[in-house]
């Protein structure tokens, strides 16, 4: 007999951590959901050709592809390498972002959907990763898009959604730190070489993890002279309040065209007049984000300062997100929330309500059949209010039904002994301040449990 | 470019389907909570080890299969067939079940679970089914299983929560069917042949589609004389009302201590004393179910006949279901929820309540800056009351955004031109009655959506 387990970074989640994280989505969900935006849910499978090619080399390989049921010897013979061989006997993969799956979806279904469309998709992906600590090989992704519209006022709806979850979820002190990529575009024309942005991005997108001589080392390997690391410093250098840093940049750029709509859509963003914002966006030039599809707004979400985790969310404006399938010219712009660090920082700040981490509320003892069959009708009373309540499953002794509340953290246990019975009473007890009082059975329905 | 497609037999499931979907998993998800079921959620992939063997010859064919990233062209050099292809060079595949899982959950977690364990899991299964109409590769499982009691007071809640689900759904007309494995095996015990169990058993479980005749010539097949199949056939042509089959029961098998177990089972569940069932459960002999482990309770629910859908869920009283996994003693007992067919039966039946349908309320109407401005001042009171509304993205023209809010069954438009915001006032339109009225701007928070 084998030892049973799970594949390396994958987990099973246990009733108490189910309904934490049930928290976080359905506090997700509700705020998705008053901002207008529409449930989509895709197959964990896609065809191999909807993926490959669309993650970068690095991508393609931690894509876990399925093998094709039945005959797939034959087929394999052709094969001369590891490559050949997964694309002769795979026609399928397990979803590897909720990004492509949409492209692919609005694309199959751009004739019916009513533009912009506004979707959200919380569902799992799977990616080959190394397993290490807060990585695993399955975990949901939460992203929110919106396609089809050029407004900026889906930006700031996309940060107001951001701010209402954070709030509702009580996070104090977290950050939410923009820039747009226009401005790194003309960081990028202003040191004369538009044509490495790409590397530029990279590099200051490590300024966290190396620092800025790091950066400064990267720039000069990707091709980069002195005078314009110093240019490239000095824009990073840039301080001040959000009002400060735009007039710093509105001088660097007032000679760029590309520069000056970035600054005008961060201004926008910042400043419209539209709402104001629980926690003000911070405009933080040194923002980068790795990917290089965004073309405009680029937002990340920082956890607060005292737990050491990092980034929480993110996402940004790009263009032609359905061209790989077609359809040109479809502009989109999307946040992302990622819950297991969510989770990991509700945990440390001890920030998880009381209400989600509620099971079972009453454990009626079972203290034999005259006593079992009358606390069976009040426990349905209970149940037809919404209070999880359960009847210990046989007439076991007292100890052995009082462990097994004690197990499951249910906090009330109800006695109907037959002095109970006689008197038409029942008794209640309070696990958690150990307190236990008789009240009438009919005054059961209107208890506080 | 390739016209972007999803796998055979996978599904999207759009804004529509996912809120009405939603609707069916929150009803029992509810009930399983205020019955004191727990949730658990298992990793799409389990160890392939974990699933094999476990689902017979044919299942074991049926599960997909995931290839091991890297370098797999050596490994798979040494293979001779498919099969053996496929066990060197996969390692993990997708969940087959939910049982199976949980099975190997209760395993591994046997020292931290308080027994009896009574949890639900809702997620998603894979089978390499050939796809056809209602059977699809990827499709969702929705089951609640208490281990490690015997007590039969499982049993009647496990019914209960049928009772209850079907009941919330408005599903009148269904039907609860039981019967007991006891009683099969004292039928075959009575034809003297205990060891042909199965073979009754499955031939039993074919009389819907092959009707008598049909199971006559199975059994014949099986081995069974033409007196042993006289027994069974007057056996499965008991009729009469609950009271009055058991009372048949009990004169068939007066002698069979295994019979006499199986009629006092069915007899509690039916008769217990502890609760009543809204749509009393039928006691029906020609129920077999095909899965042979089962040993005591089995049930299945039909739709409403006006359907012609069949079985929308099932279950049954399991011995020895970790035991696979060298936990052995353990039992078990489970229901399950068939939500694609549900799915179907409420659609025929024009169940799905207005609220599984609701998507955004209000569309604020996009007049310009001064009137947006305002507009999404009103907009994030409706969203703090939990009203999904919407500001239309952009100032276009009337038509386009009434089109909009068409396309997207959006139910009130609120429009603030500039008389309106001169006096303080929105007109609110109901596009469903097409009735406009003005009222003051700060009634809109009171205002019935």
């Amino acid at each position: 007999m084998i030892k049973p387990g799970i594949p390396k970074g994958t987990r099973d989640f246990g009733p108490v951590v189910v309904r934490k994280r049930n928290y976080i989505f359905q506090t997700i969900r509700e705020t998705f959901e008053v901002f207008g935006f529409q449930p989509l849910e895709t197959p964990a499978m896609e065809n191999l050709s909807t993926l490959t090619g669309k993650y970068g080399e690095e991508g393609d390989k931690l894509i876990f592809k399925i093998l094709d049921n039945g005959e797939i010897f034959e087929r394999a013979q052709q094969a001369k390498d590891s490559r050949e061989l997964a694309s002769l006997i795979s026609e399928k993969a397990l979803r590897y972002d909720l990004t492509i799956p949409f492209a692919r979806y609005v694309v199959m279904n751009q004739h019916e959907l009513a533009l912009p469309f506004k979707r959200y998709q919380m569902q799992p992906v799977w990616r080959g990763d190394r397993p290490a600590k807060g990585r695993y090989r399955e975990f949901y992704q939460c992203d929110a898009d919106v396609v089809g519209s050029n407004s900026l006022l889906n930006e700031v709806e996309l940060l107001l959604i951001y701010d209402t979850v954070f709030t509702k979820l009580g996070m104090q002190g977290y950050e939410l730190r923009i820039n747009n990529r226009k401005i790194l575009a003309a960081l990028a024309e202003l040191v004369g070489k538009p044509e490495l942005l790409t590397d530029i991005t990279i590099s200051i997108d490590k300024l966290d993890k190396i620092g800025m001589d790091g950066v400064k080392g990267e720039l000069r390997d990707r091709g980069l002279s002195e005078a314009d690391i110093t240019i490239i410093e000095n824009f990073l250098g840039i301080q001040g309040d959000n009002k400060s840093v735009l007039e710093q940049l509105r001088q660097l750029f007032a000679a760029s065209e590309t520069g000056k709509k970035g600054i005008e859509e961060l201004d926008f963003v910042l400043h419209s007049g539209y709402t104001s914002f629980n926690t003000t966006p911070i405009l933080d030039l040194t923002l980068a984000r790795g990917l290089n599809y965004y073309t405009g707004l680029i937002v990340e979400v920082k956890a607060p300062a005292s737990v050491k985790m990092g980034s929480i969310g993110g996402g940004g404006r790009y263009d032609d997100l359905t061209g790989l399938f077609g359809l040109p010219g479809i502009s989109g712009v999307g946040i992302s929330f990622g819950v297991d660090r969510i989770y990991d920082v509700l945990e440390e700040l001890k920030l998880f309500p009381q209400t989600a981490q509620q099971s079972t509320r009453v454990l009626f003892l079972n203290l034999g059949e005259a006593s079992a069959r009358a606390a069976f009708g009040y426990m349905m009373q209970l149940r037809a209010q919404g209070i999880p309540a359960e009847l210990f499953h046989e007439s076991a002794k007292m100890d052995k039904q009082m462990k097994y509340a004690d197990k499951r953290a249910i906090p009330f246990v109800i006695i109907l002994g037959e002095s109970e019975l006689q008197e038409g009473l029942v008794s209640v007890k309070n696990l958690t301040t150990g307190k236990q009082e008789k009240i009438p059975a009919d005054a059961l329905v209107n208890y506080t449990f």
